[in-house]
Protein backbone atom coordinates (compact mmCIF):
# COMPACT_ATOMS: atom_id res chain seq x y z
CA UNK A 1 0.00 0.00 0.00
CA UNK A 2 1.65 3.22 -0.95
CA UNK A 3 -0.47 6.43 0.38
CA UNK A 4 0.08 9.50 -2.52
CA UNK A 5 -0.27 13.18 -0.87
CA UNK A 6 0.15 16.45 -2.54
CA UNK A 7 2.53 19.19 -1.42
CA UNK A 8 2.70 22.71 -2.37
CA UNK A 9 5.35 24.72 -1.39
CA UNK A 10 5.34 28.16 -1.50
CA UNK A 11 8.94 29.80 -1.36
CA UNK A 12 12.04 28.84 -3.58
CA UNK A 13 13.42 26.91 -0.15
CA UNK A 14 11.29 26.13 2.35
CA UNK A 15 10.61 23.54 4.76
CA UNK A 16 6.76 22.03 5.03
CA UNK A 17 6.36 19.89 8.21
CA UNK A 18 4.12 17.09 6.81
CA UNK A 19 3.26 15.25 10.28
CA UNK A 20 0.14 15.82 9.63
CA UNK A 21 -0.13 13.71 6.17
CA UNK A 22 2.10 10.81 8.33
CA UNK A 23 -1.05 10.83 10.74
CA UNK A 24 -3.52 10.64 7.92
CA UNK A 25 -1.79 7.96 6.84
CA UNK A 26 -1.40 6.08 9.31
CA UNK A 27 -5.60 6.25 10.12
CA UNK A 28 -6.28 5.09 6.51
CA UNK A 29 -3.58 2.07 6.55
CA UNK A 30 -4.83 0.66 9.82
CA UNK A 31 -0.72 0.04 11.02
CA UNK A 32 -0.06 -0.73 14.96
CA UNK A 33 3.58 -1.62 14.87
CA UNK A 34 6.28 -0.70 12.23
CA UNK A 35 7.91 1.97 10.73
CA UNK A 36 6.22 4.57 7.91
CA UNK A 37 8.68 4.68 5.45
CA UNK A 38 8.21 8.77 3.74
CA UNK A 39 9.66 9.24 0.02
CA UNK A 40 10.07 12.13 -1.99
CA UNK A 41 10.10 11.35 -5.45
CA UNK A 42 11.66 14.60 -6.94
CA UNK A 43 15.40 14.99 -7.30
CA UNK A 44 15.12 18.57 -6.25
CA UNK A 45 13.34 17.99 -2.60
CA UNK A 46 13.94 15.48 -0.08
CA UNK A 47 13.06 15.06 3.59
CA UNK A 48 14.70 15.62 6.77
CA UNK A 49 13.53 15.37 10.32
CA UNK A 50 14.15 18.29 12.90
CA UNK A 51 12.77 20.52 15.47
CA UNK A 52 9.72 22.26 14.98
CA UNK A 53 9.36 24.56 17.78
CA UNK A 54 11.47 27.72 16.87
CA UNK A 55 10.74 28.60 12.80
CA UNK A 56 14.70 30.14 13.43
CA UNK A 57 15.77 26.45 13.34
CA UNK A 58 14.75 25.63 9.87
CA UNK A 59 15.87 28.97 9.02
CA UNK A 60 19.08 28.83 10.04
CA UNK A 61 19.12 25.00 8.43
CA UNK A 62 18.15 26.54 4.86
CA UNK A 63 20.81 29.44 4.80
CA UNK A 64 23.49 26.83 5.95
CA UNK A 65 23.13 24.97 3.34
CA UNK A 66 22.68 27.86 0.87
CA UNK A 67 26.30 28.94 2.02
CA UNK A 68 27.25 24.67 1.47
CA UNK A 69 26.21 24.73 -2.04
CA UNK A 70 26.18 28.07 -3.04
CA UNK A 71 23.64 28.78 -6.34
CA UNK A 72 26.36 30.81 -8.79
CA UNK A 73 28.71 28.28 -8.47
CA UNK A 74 30.06 27.29 -11.86
CA UNK A 75 28.36 24.02 -12.37
CA UNK A 76 27.73 22.58 -15.73
CA UNK A 77 23.75 21.59 -15.44
CA UNK A 78 21.88 23.82 -17.21
CA UNK A 79 18.92 23.78 -15.89
CA UNK A 80 20.57 25.95 -13.09
CA UNK A 81 19.30 23.83 -10.11
CA UNK A 82 22.03 21.97 -9.31
CA UNK A 83 22.48 23.36 -6.05
CA UNK A 84 18.42 21.92 -5.22
CA UNK A 85 20.16 18.62 -6.97
CA UNK A 86 23.03 18.58 -4.43
CA UNK A 87 21.04 19.74 -1.53
CA UNK A 88 18.64 17.04 -2.05
CA UNK A 89 21.48 13.89 -1.68
CA UNK A 90 22.54 16.14 1.39
CA UNK A 91 19.30 15.88 3.17
CA UNK A 92 18.18 12.26 1.59
CA UNK A 93 14.99 11.64 -0.12
CA UNK A 94 13.41 9.61 2.60
CA UNK A 95 12.70 9.36 5.98
CA UNK A 96 11.82 6.69 8.49
CA UNK A 97 9.64 7.30 11.37
CA UNK A 98 8.81 4.64 14.17
CA UNK A 99 4.79 3.59 14.86
CA UNK A 100 4.04 1.93 18.03
CA UNK A 101 0.51 1.50 19.73
CA UNK A 102 -1.04 2.51 16.22
CA UNK A 103 1.07 6.08 17.04
CA UNK A 104 3.05 8.02 15.66
CA UNK A 105 6.79 7.66 17.66
CA UNK A 106 8.85 11.23 17.30
CA UNK A 107 11.09 12.95 19.74
CA UNK A 108 9.52 15.98 21.26
CA UNK A 109 11.01 18.31 19.24
CA UNK A 110 10.79 16.45 16.20
CA UNK A 111 8.70 16.76 12.83
CA UNK A 112 9.23 15.38 9.68
CA UNK A 113 9.69 18.18 7.32
CA UNK A 114 9.35 18.28 3.10
CA UNK A 115 12.72 19.97 1.88
CA UNK A 116 11.64 22.00 -1.28
CA UNK A 117 15.23 23.39 -2.73
CA UNK A 118 13.53 24.44 -5.64
CA UNK A 119 10.01 26.03 -5.63
CA UNK A 120 7.15 26.93 -5.71
CA UNK A 121 5.66 23.79 -7.16
CA UNK A 122 3.00 21.44 -6.47
CA UNK A 123 5.35 18.30 -5.14
CA UNK A 124 3.82 14.90 -4.33
CA UNK A 125 5.00 12.88 -1.37
CA UNK A 126 4.66 8.93 -1.34
CA UNK A 127 4.24 7.01 2.26
CA UNK A 128 4.43 3.30 2.37
CA UNK A 129 3.39 1.52 5.87
CA UNK A 130 6.33 -1.27 6.83
CA UNK A 131 4.64 -3.77 9.66
CA UNK A 132 7.23 -4.84 12.07
CA UNK A 133 6.04 -7.88 12.79
CA UNK A 134 4.17 -10.24 10.79
CA UNK A 135 0.47 -11.34 12.28
CA UNK A 136 -0.24 -14.74 13.46
CA UNK A 137 -3.10 -16.38 11.78
CA UNK A 138 -4.61 -16.20 14.93
CA UNK A 139 -4.43 -12.30 14.32
CA UNK A 140 -6.81 -12.85 11.39
CA UNK B 1 8.22 -3.70 19.01
CA UNK B 2 10.41 -0.61 19.75
CA UNK B 3 13.51 -0.62 22.00
CA UNK B 4 14.46 2.16 24.46
CA UNK B 5 18.17 2.30 24.79
CA UNK B 6 20.32 4.92 26.79
CA UNK B 7 23.16 6.95 25.38
CA UNK B 8 25.54 8.79 27.74
CA UNK B 9 27.22 11.06 25.94
CA UNK B 10 30.67 13.00 27.32
CA UNK B 11 31.80 15.36 24.57
CA UNK B 12 30.36 18.40 23.15
CA UNK B 13 30.87 16.14 19.37
CA UNK B 14 31.22 12.64 19.51
CA UNK B 15 30.88 9.65 17.42
CA UNK B 16 29.63 6.45 19.97
CA UNK B 17 29.98 2.97 18.24
CA UNK B 18 26.14 1.35 19.40
CA UNK B 19 26.87 -1.77 17.66
CA UNK B 20 26.58 -3.58 20.99
CA UNK B 21 23.09 -1.75 21.64
CA UNK B 22 21.95 -2.97 18.32
CA UNK B 23 23.00 -6.90 19.41
CA UNK B 24 21.43 -6.98 22.50
CA UNK B 25 17.75 -5.51 20.90
CA UNK B 26 18.38 -8.50 18.35
CA UNK B 27 18.51 -10.87 21.07
CA UNK B 28 15.31 -9.58 22.50
CA UNK B 29 13.29 -9.36 19.79
CA UNK B 30 14.31 -12.41 17.83
CA UNK B 31 14.82 -11.64 14.63
CA UNK B 32 15.96 -13.54 11.94
CA UNK B 33 15.45 -12.29 8.63
CA UNK B 34 14.76 -8.06 8.19
CA UNK B 35 16.15 -5.07 9.10
CA UNK B 36 16.87 -3.34 12.49
CA UNK B 37 15.65 0.48 12.05
CA UNK B 38 17.72 2.63 14.15
CA UNK B 39 16.45 6.31 15.48
CA UNK B 40 17.66 9.08 17.40
CA UNK B 41 14.53 10.82 18.90
CA UNK B 42 16.37 14.02 19.45
CA UNK B 43 17.32 17.15 16.88
CA UNK B 44 20.76 17.96 17.44
CA UNK B 45 21.87 14.33 17.41
CA UNK B 46 21.88 11.18 14.48
CA UNK B 47 23.18 8.20 13.14
CA UNK B 48 25.65 7.40 10.93
CA UNK B 49 27.76 4.04 9.66
CA UNK B 50 30.86 4.56 9.27
CA UNK B 51 34.45 3.16 9.86
CA UNK B 52 35.32 2.25 13.52
CA UNK B 53 38.88 0.42 12.96
CA UNK B 54 41.13 3.98 13.04
CA UNK B 55 39.58 6.62 15.34
CA UNK B 56 41.13 9.47 13.58
CA UNK B 57 38.30 8.80 10.64
CA UNK B 58 36.01 9.72 13.80
CA UNK B 59 38.42 12.78 14.46
CA UNK B 60 37.87 13.46 10.55
CA UNK B 61 34.33 13.66 10.26
CA UNK B 62 33.83 15.58 12.99
CA UNK B 63 36.31 18.01 12.54
CA UNK B 64 35.04 18.32 8.48
CA UNK B 65 31.44 19.10 10.06
CA UNK B 66 33.12 22.12 12.04
CA UNK B 67 34.23 23.36 8.96
CA UNK B 68 31.41 22.76 6.95
CA UNK B 69 29.07 24.10 9.86
CA UNK B 70 30.78 26.59 11.30
CA UNK B 71 29.22 27.43 15.40
CA UNK B 72 29.81 30.68 15.28
CA UNK B 73 27.81 31.18 11.74
CA UNK B 74 25.47 34.23 12.11
CA UNK B 75 22.52 32.15 13.42
CA UNK B 76 19.16 33.20 14.59
CA UNK B 77 18.65 30.63 16.59
CA UNK B 78 19.21 31.91 19.72
CA UNK B 79 20.08 28.37 22.05
CA UNK B 80 22.95 28.79 19.96
CA UNK B 81 23.35 25.44 18.71
CA UNK B 82 21.86 25.78 15.65
CA UNK B 83 24.89 24.03 14.29
CA UNK B 84 23.94 21.02 15.82
CA UNK B 85 20.62 20.83 13.98
CA UNK B 86 22.25 21.42 11.00
CA UNK B 87 24.80 18.56 11.36
CA UNK B 88 22.02 16.10 12.67
CA UNK B 89 20.29 17.19 9.35
CA UNK B 90 23.50 16.08 6.98
CA UNK B 91 24.11 12.88 8.48
CA UNK B 92 20.11 11.89 9.24
CA UNK B 93 18.23 10.59 12.44
CA UNK B 94 17.77 6.87 11.84
CA UNK B 95 19.89 4.18 9.86
CA UNK B 96 18.54 0.78 8.73
CA UNK B 97 20.99 -2.57 9.01
CA UNK B 98 20.18 -6.03 7.56
CA UNK B 99 19.66 -8.70 9.53
CA UNK B 100 20.45 -12.27 8.46
CA UNK B 101 20.49 -15.48 10.06
CA UNK B 102 19.76 -13.80 13.14
CA UNK B 103 22.73 -11.65 12.43
CA UNK B 104 23.28 -8.04 12.01
CA UNK B 105 24.93 -7.99 8.20
CA UNK B 106 27.72 -4.68 8.56
CA UNK B 107 30.11 -4.91 5.93
CA UNK B 108 34.04 -5.50 7.37
CA UNK B 109 34.64 -2.02 8.62
CA UNK B 110 31.67 -0.84 9.41
CA UNK B 111 29.32 0.24 13.23
CA UNK B 112 26.72 2.28 13.68
CA UNK B 113 27.41 5.43 15.51
CA UNK B 114 25.44 7.71 17.41
CA UNK B 115 26.26 11.13 16.15
CA UNK B 116 26.79 13.65 19.64
CA UNK B 117 26.31 17.22 18.14
CA UNK B 118 25.26 19.20 21.43
CA UNK B 119 26.81 16.76 24.25
CA UNK B 120 27.34 16.15 26.69
CA UNK B 121 24.34 14.35 26.98
CA UNK B 122 22.10 11.37 28.53
CA UNK B 123 20.47 10.70 25.35
CA UNK B 124 17.77 8.12 23.37
CA UNK B 125 18.19 5.65 21.01
CA UNK B 126 15.10 3.90 19.22
CA UNK B 127 15.53 0.48 17.67
CA UNK B 128 12.98 -1.14 15.98
CA UNK B 129 12.91 -4.67 14.49
CA UNK B 130 11.20 -4.55 10.91
CA UNK B 131 10.63 -8.18 9.11
CA UNK B 132 11.76 -9.09 6.40
CA UNK B 133 9.12 -11.96 5.34
CA UNK B 134 5.72 -12.62 6.49
CA UNK B 135 5.72 -15.73 8.36
CA UNK B 136 3.22 -18.46 6.43
CA UNK B 137 0.96 -20.05 8.63
CA UNK B 138 3.21 -23.29 8.48
CA UNK B 139 6.13 -21.62 10.53
CA UNK B 140 3.33 -20.99 13.33
CA UNK C 1 16.57 -12.74 2.05
CA UNK C 2 19.74 -10.88 1.41
CA UNK C 3 20.99 -10.44 -2.23
CA UNK C 4 24.26 -9.23 -3.10
CA UNK C 5 25.66 -7.66 -6.14
CA UNK C 6 28.96 -6.80 -7.18
CA UNK C 7 29.79 -2.52 -8.37
CA UNK C 8 32.69 -2.34 -10.48
CA UNK C 9 33.63 1.87 -10.36
CA UNK C 10 35.68 2.93 -12.67
CA UNK C 11 36.86 6.33 -11.61
CA UNK C 12 37.94 7.54 -8.22
CA UNK C 13 34.55 9.58 -7.42
CA UNK C 14 31.61 8.20 -9.44
CA UNK C 15 27.75 8.13 -9.06
CA UNK C 16 26.68 4.60 -10.65
CA UNK C 17 23.36 3.78 -11.80
CA UNK C 18 22.10 0.78 -10.07
CA UNK C 19 18.52 0.25 -10.92
CA UNK C 20 18.87 -2.62 -13.29
CA UNK C 21 20.50 -4.78 -9.78
CA UNK C 22 17.38 -3.26 -7.97
CA UNK C 23 15.03 -5.10 -10.76
CA UNK C 24 17.11 -8.20 -10.44
CA UNK C 25 16.48 -8.10 -6.73
CA UNK C 26 12.84 -7.77 -7.26
CA UNK C 27 12.75 -10.58 -9.82
CA UNK C 28 14.33 -13.01 -7.67
CA UNK C 29 12.53 -12.31 -4.72
CA UNK C 30 8.81 -11.87 -5.45
CA UNK C 31 8.56 -8.61 -3.86
CA UNK C 32 5.07 -7.35 -4.68
CA UNK C 33 4.50 -4.80 -2.08
CA UNK C 34 6.98 -3.02 0.12
CA UNK C 35 10.14 -1.43 0.23
CA UNK C 36 13.49 -2.68 -0.88
CA UNK C 37 16.32 -1.61 1.29
CA UNK C 38 19.48 -0.97 -0.84
CA UNK C 39 22.98 -1.09 1.56
CA UNK C 40 26.73 -0.63 0.68
CA UNK C 41 28.86 -2.64 3.19
CA UNK C 42 31.32 0.22 2.87
CA UNK C 43 33.35 3.23 4.45
CA UNK C 44 34.08 4.90 1.60
CA UNK C 45 31.41 3.95 -0.90
CA UNK C 46 27.78 5.25 -0.40
CA UNK C 47 23.96 5.40 -1.67
CA UNK C 48 22.12 8.14 -2.96
CA UNK C 49 19.14 8.47 -5.51
CA UNK C 50 19.00 11.22 -7.50
CA UNK C 51 18.55 12.83 -11.72
CA UNK C 52 19.81 10.27 -14.23
CA UNK C 53 18.79 12.31 -17.07
CA UNK C 54 21.60 15.07 -17.58
CA UNK C 55 25.16 13.69 -16.98
CA UNK C 56 26.13 16.81 -15.68
CA UNK C 57 23.79 16.54 -12.48
CA UNK C 58 26.36 13.76 -11.45
CA UNK C 59 29.20 15.56 -12.06
CA UNK C 60 28.32 19.07 -10.15
CA UNK C 61 27.10 16.57 -7.56
CA UNK C 62 30.39 14.95 -7.30
CA UNK C 63 32.26 18.16 -7.47
CA UNK C 64 30.26 20.12 -4.80
CA UNK C 65 31.04 17.28 -2.32
CA UNK C 66 34.62 18.30 -3.36
CA UNK C 67 34.85 21.48 -2.59
CA UNK C 68 32.78 21.16 0.44
CA UNK C 69 35.06 18.06 0.85
CA UNK C 70 38.15 18.82 -0.31
CA UNK C 71 40.98 16.11 0.01
CA UNK C 72 43.68 17.74 1.23
CA UNK C 73 42.59 19.36 4.13
CA UNK C 74 45.28 18.28 7.12
CA UNK C 75 43.34 15.22 7.65
CA UNK C 76 45.01 12.68 10.74
CA UNK C 77 43.63 9.56 9.06
CA UNK C 78 46.83 7.80 7.69
CA UNK C 79 45.33 6.00 4.56
CA UNK C 80 44.51 9.36 2.85
CA UNK C 81 40.97 8.51 2.24
CA UNK C 82 39.18 10.74 4.84
CA UNK C 83 37.26 12.55 2.47
CA UNK C 84 36.21 9.41 1.19
CA UNK C 85 34.60 8.59 4.62
CA UNK C 86 33.47 11.90 4.74
CA UNK C 87 31.39 12.05 1.91
CA UNK C 88 30.04 8.54 2.60
CA UNK C 89 28.25 9.94 5.77
CA UNK C 90 26.93 13.25 4.19
CA UNK C 91 25.05 10.57 1.72
CA UNK C 92 24.41 7.70 3.87
CA UNK C 93 25.25 4.22 3.18
CA UNK C 94 21.85 3.30 2.49
CA UNK C 95 18.66 3.89 0.62
CA UNK C 96 15.05 2.59 0.47
CA UNK C 97 12.83 2.43 -2.59
CA UNK C 98 8.70 1.83 -2.23
CA UNK C 99 7.46 -1.26 -4.97
CA UNK C 100 4.04 -1.64 -5.57
CA UNK C 101 2.35 -4.48 -8.06
CA UNK C 102 5.91 -5.93 -8.24
CA UNK C 103 7.67 -2.77 -9.91
CA UNK C 104 9.95 -0.30 -8.65
CA UNK C 105 8.18 2.84 -7.66
CA UNK C 106 11.07 5.85 -8.53
CA UNK C 107 9.91 9.19 -9.22
CA UNK C 108 10.18 10.34 -12.99
CA UNK C 109 13.78 11.77 -12.91
CA UNK C 110 15.28 9.61 -10.05
CA UNK C 111 17.16 6.57 -10.24
CA UNK C 112 19.49 4.79 -7.72
CA UNK C 113 23.29 5.73 -7.81
CA UNK C 114 26.19 3.38 -6.06
CA UNK C 115 27.97 6.86 -4.62
CA UNK C 116 32.05 5.71 -5.15
CA UNK C 117 34.33 7.72 -3.55
CA UNK C 118 37.45 5.76 -3.15
CA UNK C 119 37.77 3.77 -6.70
CA UNK C 120 38.09 2.51 -8.57
CA UNK C 121 37.10 -0.69 -6.80
CA UNK C 122 34.83 -3.63 -6.86
CA UNK C 123 32.34 -3.30 -4.66
CA UNK C 124 29.22 -4.96 -3.28
CA UNK C 125 25.53 -3.89 -2.70
CA UNK C 126 23.17 -5.61 -0.89
CA UNK C 127 19.59 -5.66 -1.30
CA UNK C 128 16.59 -6.78 1.07
CA UNK C 129 13.05 -7.15 0.34
CA UNK C 130 10.79 -5.86 3.05
CA UNK C 131 7.41 -7.12 2.96
CA UNK C 132 4.78 -3.95 3.66
CA UNK C 133 2.05 -6.21 4.71
CA UNK C 134 1.85 -9.75 6.10
CA UNK C 135 0.06 -12.11 4.08
CA UNK C 136 -2.77 -13.46 4.97
CA UNK C 137 -3.19 -17.14 5.66
CA UNK C 138 -5.37 -16.92 2.71
CA UNK C 139 -2.85 -15.90 0.05
CA UNK C 140 -1.16 -19.03 1.26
Amino acid sequence: MLLEFEVATRQNCELVAVDHLLQEALRRCGLREGVLMVFSPHTTAGLTINENADPDVQHDLLASLDRQVPRDEHYRHREGNSAAHIKTALVGTSVTVPVTGARLKLGTWQSVFFAEFDGPRRRRLWIMPIFSQPHSSSDL
